[in-house]
């Protein structure tokens, strides 16, 4: 339920009321205690990298001293590592309406995309557009356009919202319609149903790229029928620093699908040690080569977290947490507008507010103990990770942020140096 | 020092006192300290998994739980992780004699493949051949073919004896010369300086897969004008498993190399966040996406190891195993051919024999704790990894190959299922 925009504004206590009241009863008020934070940080930043599962310490030293350390290379089939992408893949396909099969984990996002941009044109030869989103994170449209080289396709821009009307003028012309469901600076979301049918209607592909919906959106691929798919682990899924992303190629496609990074795990049979490539007849011809393990079973026993949680529930979760912020912010620092929209049925797991000193009001706010992350040039973004951010964080987060505004935090010269990573 | 194989086979014992020397005497002996082996296992396999060194649980968990649990999101500026991949590539680079500021590491062997084959190729427009040895790794050659595809190139096969011989006749077409130092099934090296001459005499780039090179031989890129290189993590540096891969560029080629695979992290300011690429100007346009943090903090660690050892001194401990290997199987087991060369110096990390009941052989010896390798069709593949294998291991592994074979354990139906792993 949007908040009212003319409604009276609530006090700093009222919120607070508020935010422990939702704390007290919202269904799945227990996930914020499987994580370990620094006590007394307020960390908006999930979205850039999840909070460390609790138990995530004992599962990574069992990994290194006993998989690797005792094991050594049985543990390839002892252990499971040599299936490990694909049961890593389903176990994240859950999350995003996948049924098991579709997914696999591995590379990196950046890889992962490029796989399926070549093997998307591929799939509809003779027809050279590529549709994309020029406010894409760059990553997507560095690649897309490495790809379009490749293969002769015309990269042609355009935002979601235009997409319909681009298809209906030049659809058959369109091999790919490649977006992001969440804006990776606002956080308004698009409608992957509907843009998808609008891309099978012209006869083209839909590539979704899930970096910041997957854990924190209800998006459903095999509902929506979307043919590709690319994500991020070590954002709401809290896998870990660069833990391996995931790629989702619908079943359909499975055995015409003709990546370009043809490494030796996408081989039918990889033992036979064959200098001709044949690819296997699943997901797996999305795998390329030795996947790094340590990474990817931190990142499978971060998933625990989410066995006995229902997706719907956290997409729910996530809209009770980023509903209080809008209203937060709205009602405590009104002259900040919202860089998105303010339903929170629109939003992902981040929303943002414009400042032209967004850098300084970031520093600020971190040299309070709440972390939250600029984009240039004037967006102040907070992250909403659902199974690790409580309603008190936001309410708190918003008051620092009106108390830096107040003394004026925000232009201190110590804040006013630019980041090379945020 | 080849061992003379008209001398009188020398006997068990004289084989186990001659190693216990050896362990005595080798300047490195105190090398295997650094490591955790299981009580009483032979491990042979170091060259497909290396053992894990004693001191890297406790560097995993600090990357764990207080560089990503406290530090969090700060970590990429706090810890350097944005760094990290230059500053180990440096230290990887050191083993190969590369001058700092030329090795990246991050990605997979096979990912980083697919960049130097594209790139390579780019390099030398008009030029359509490029020269790749048929029995190299399967994945070198399905990228190839996959690059080839795409660039409209052919692949033209030659052992790497008989380049020099293509040169001399196709050399104005060759754009690139593909070879791996080290023969992964036989050992067997072939001469890096000679064929990068070789192919630069042709006008062509050479290209060296080092995978089972680092950390065994003396490989020296910069001396030997190598263009392009790209190596394992996770064999004889003991990374761990998966362990990033690194990739080479020859500081003349970093501001023309022109990469593939055009991820955020490879762009010359990445927190513009920019839209169009634009190359870093050095070895950082390799970068593709963001690396798995936990697995290349692994090899980080790893590689402390090094720290004090000079890399000739490791190849001549390496030569001093292999060489001990060598006689030991030609006096114990004279029955069984070696694969690839006898002489040491011709040899990288790992002897190769060949059985018709390979496969049998080597789970007969897992079976009395000795772990070796099969590889398809034939071979019983013996690693030794320099920092961690001993002497008397290689002596005590050859007498337990001599028992199974005497025993007859490597025809017992229990040995003889195909593995799907090895």
């Amino acid at each position: 339920m949007p908040p009212d925009a003319t409604a009276t504004p609530t006090s700093p206590a009222g919120l607070r009321r508020l935010a422990a009241s939702l704390d007290e009863h919202e269904p799945l008020r227990h996930l914020p205690s499987r994580y370990l934070l620094p006590e007394g940080l307020v960390y908006l930043d999930g979205n850039s990298l999840g909070a460390l599962p609790r138990h995530v310490p004992d599962a990574v030293a069992d990994v290194v001293r006993r998989q690797w350390g005792e094991g050594l290379v049985a543990s390839w089939n002892d252990e499971g590592w040599w299936q490990a992408p694909q049961r890593v893949g389903d176990r994240v396909g859950r999350l995003v309406g996948a049924a098991p099969g579709q997914v696999v984990v591995g590379d990196s996002t950046s890889v992962h995309l490029f796989q399926c941009y070549v093997a998307a044109a591929r799939l509809r030869p003779g027809r050279r557009v590529v549709v994309a989103d020029p406010d894409a994170f760059p990553t997507d449209l560095h690649l897309l356009s490495s790809a379009a080289r490749l293969l002769d396709l015309d990269v042609v821009p355009a935002r979601p919202a235009d997409v319909p009307t681009l298809l209906a003028a030049r659809g058959a012309e369109v091999a790919l319609v490649a977006l992001s469901e969440v804006d990776y600076r606002t956080g308004e979301r698009c409608d992957v149903p509907a843009l998808t049918s609008a891309a099978h209607g012209a006869g083209a592909l839909a590539l979704w790229d899930l970096a910041h919906s997957v854990g924190a959106t209800d998006v459903d691929l095999d509902a929506a029928g979307a043919d590709l798919a690319v994500g991020c682990s070590y954002k709401h899924l809290c896998g870990g620093p660069g833990a391996p992303a995931w790629v989702y190629v619908a079943s359909r496609h499975q055995r015409s699908v003709d990546p370009p990074l043809t490494g030796w795990h996408g081989h039918a049979d990889p033992f036979a040690m064959d200098g001709r490539y044949e690819a296997a007849d699943d997901v797996r011809r999305m795998r390329i080569g030795t996947p790094p393990m340590v990474s990817l079973l931190a990142l499978d026993a971060a998933l625990d977290v989410f066995d006995d949680v229902e997706p719907s529930r956290l997409r729910e979760r996530s809209t009770s947490l980023v509903g209080l912020l809008v209203r937060a912010l709205r009602d405590v620092v009104p002259e900040l507008p919202l860089a998105g929209p303010g339903d929170p049925a629109l939003l992902g797991g981040h929303v943002a507010v414009r400042s032209p000193d967004a850098y300084g009001v970031v520093r600020a706010l971190a040299a309070r103990g709440v972390v939250g992350d600029f984009r240039a040039p004037d967006l102040v973004r907070l992250g909403v990770c659902a199974p690790t951010t409580t309603h008190a964080d936001l309410v708190e987060g918003v008051l620092a942020l009106r108390a830096v505004l107040d003394a004026g935090e925000h232009v201190d010269p110590a804040h006013a140096v630019r980041s090379t990573v945020t």
